[in-house]
């Protein structure tokens, strides 16, 4: 019988069809089979339609080694913690689905320069892509981190690309550590020949070992080649690409250092906290009833009544903080029944304001808070963070970690 | 007594404060007053505390003027359209309120030069902050332009910039014109000394008079200085920053052309319709149970019964179009029931793609469109005026007026 991952060729009524036999996805109708092409594209056949499958060539699965990792006593230790994600995709990859399932040992094996920088420790927490990644993750992760930060210099965390913006925001709320905590991923999987993969592994162990700061930092490709890449505040990181390897921007500051893989450390912006000593503590519980809400022409009140029960909303208005004048009652429900409504704009780039128009001064004037530069997701992590540990909301509108800035540098915008 | 407007004098208990006497916003609770400072911020009083109100001067109403307006037969006929936003703001912003009520008259006799462009044709359609324009509003915006279309080369339309980008996308699907049709703005009102208004709209006549293609375009600087304006198709148009004059920006393709004021039009991206010969149509009907809705980690499945009315939504998800999987079964019950479920990305940058993970195959078989590289806010604003106008939905996956291309240009990205 077919398995998933084994070398097939299929004959149709009007074809031949050679690749990969994959999992059917959960939810995909059941008489379809799909088969990855050596493009590495995936074709969808109706079962109706299939005269043959052959199996060409049976699947047969990587044994799991154990690796001697080297250590040598003069390089800093740097433990790197891998969570899922594309950037551990490959052996789903080789079957063909995409449930992460690499491990951080992995990284070592493929990437054996990873040993010339650091003493490494390698350890996997989860497998998951980040688009479902909860809460309840986020607070392991942040568990797991703290207790790598009691020995190593520094934690790498590897994980997937596309909520990797909110989670760093949350891990810099959640620690409060004196030693850098570097968030990497990859755009394109471990295995491909054109791979992320490899530059930001090690350009995050280098920062991880050698970079002066402490706290939260994303460090990704800083350009479309393997030159540097970006460390950037983890309260401060967008996604701004759905697939560029330079897809992580920093939002209203410039990013912190560039890394230029096992080299080089260029600081940019020297707004950080510096590497120092002291206990780690972690505070990582969270609110869940908490949302993001987008702001459109005539977006209808009535939406707002769902968030009656909620703790807290963050508002992606328009420009400096507008919203529509018909949803002002639908707010003011929400603040007299105790929930927490703050203004982001969708412009992302630069601060809102409730000073310049009348239309700004009266949504403050209905308690809706202006969080000043501060991101969409950001604010929403922190919101959740605050909520969750029993902080004052008034903490909203002050800098914990870098995420608000009384001033944004000219030469910010799009960078 | 005191009137919004006048100049006055209060003392308090604590300090003597100098500056305009404003509307008091209608929210705002009772027993406060607003003084614009000269500085040109406001500040509220406790009624309290306010000792003495003298007025220094009172407020005269400017008087409306009976302008003449040059003619001269060799050049070509632009009409401007008045709909409100800072643009339109001065008279309101000399009361301190800011109301829009200045209008495209006003602007002829505050920017003479405009008459060595066009002979100029001004009308106010209306006097409103582009946050609080309906679908009712589009439609009437969208039939005075084809009105003025009837016999000028080109129509100018100035508004609020913060909805812009969705008004420019909902025109651009209601009219199909020979003739361009350029919407400008301000990030700074008209009687400020840096206002960007003059050059937006010397460039914006210049564009509706020479420009030489069809359609709808938004004309805002293109820099930081007054050296040109970009022309950016209406359907790929986005504000992207809360407060500088070059905040438009063309996503996922370049500008059509640069306007150096009234001088030359460089055209940058050929891939705009010529002007041309023939009729104007419009199609202005909307459907207003369409909504956007921005996703974040562990959002709540049942927000999603919120839009079991609805006949449409737009999904922003994250990366290449992902959802938590905890929303699959709230997608799949809105779909089911005729719900359109489109998805674009937050990343807002490049496009979605329903092929490279399995978790992408597995929204798509609920049945949810990816739209490729279509902005969200269009997205929505297409699916409105497809819904409005009895026009099949599938036409969400083709290209009608630009908004979704094939190819898109590597060095895009952050311009």
């Amino acid at each position: 019988m077919v398995k998933p991952g084994d070398s097939v060729v299929v004959i149709t009524q009007d074809e031949r069809i050679e690749g990969m036999y994959l999992e059917k996805p959960a939810l995909l109708k059941q008489d379809t089979i799909i088969i990855k092409l050596s493009s590495g594209y995936n074709i969808g056949i109706d079962k109706d339609k299939v005269k043959s499958i052959r199996v060409v060539k049976e699947y047969v699965k990587p044994r799991s080694k154990n690796k001697e990792i080297k250590q040598d006593s003069k390089l800093p230790n740097v433990s790197v913690l891998s969570t899922g994600g594309t950037i551990s995709s490959k052996v789903d990859y080789n079957t063909g689905g995409v449930i992460a399932d690499y491990s951080a040992e992995d990284f070592l094996e493929m990437c054996p320069e990873l040993s010339n920088v650091a003493n490494l420790k390698a350890k996997k927490v989860m497998g998951m892509m980040t688009e479902n990644i909860t809460y309840d993750e986020i607070s392991k992760i942040a568990i797991e981190v703290a207790k790598e930060l009691e020995k190593a210099d520094g934690v790498v965390v590897t994980m997937g690309t596309d909520m990797l913006g909110y989670i760093a925001a949350a891990l810099s709320f959640c620690l409060d550590v004196n030693k850098p905590v570097i968030i990497t991923a990859a755009q394109k999987s471990i295995d491909r020949g054109s791979s992320d993969s490899f530059f930001n592994l090690i350009s995050s162990v280098n920062a991880a070992a050698n970079f002066n700061g402490s706290g939260v930092y994303v460090c990704m490709h800083g350009s479309s080649s393997d030159d540097y890449c970006n460390l950037i505040k983890g309260v401060k990181v967008r996604k701004m690409h759905t697939s560029r390897r330079d897809a992580f921007r920093s939002i209203n500051e410039k990013p912190v250092a560039q890394i230029y893989g096992e080299g080089e450390i260029k600081v940019v912006n020297d707004s950080f906290e510096k590497r120092g000593m002291g206990k780690t503590s972690v505070k990582n519980k969270f609110e869940k009833k908490v949302g993001l809400v987008y702001i459109y022409p005539e977006i209808n009140v009535e939406l707002f009544d769902v968030y009656m029960d909620y703790k807290g909303i963050i508002l992606m208005g328009t420009g400096l903080g507008h919203v529509p004048q018909t949803i002002y009652p639908g707010i003011k429900k929400l603040i007299d029944k105790g929930v927490f409504v703050g203004m982001t704009s969708q412009c992302l780039y630069s601060r809102v304001s409730s000073t310049v128009y009348s239309g700004l001064r009266e949504i403050k004037a209905l308690g809706v808070v202006y969080l000043e530069d501060q991101l969409p997701e950001t604010a929403l992590m922190k919101l959740s963070w605050l909520l969750g540990n029993g902080k004052d909301v008034s903490l909203m509108t002050s800098d914990l970690k870098g995420e608000m800035n009384d001033r944004i540098e000219y030469d910010t915008f799009l960078i």
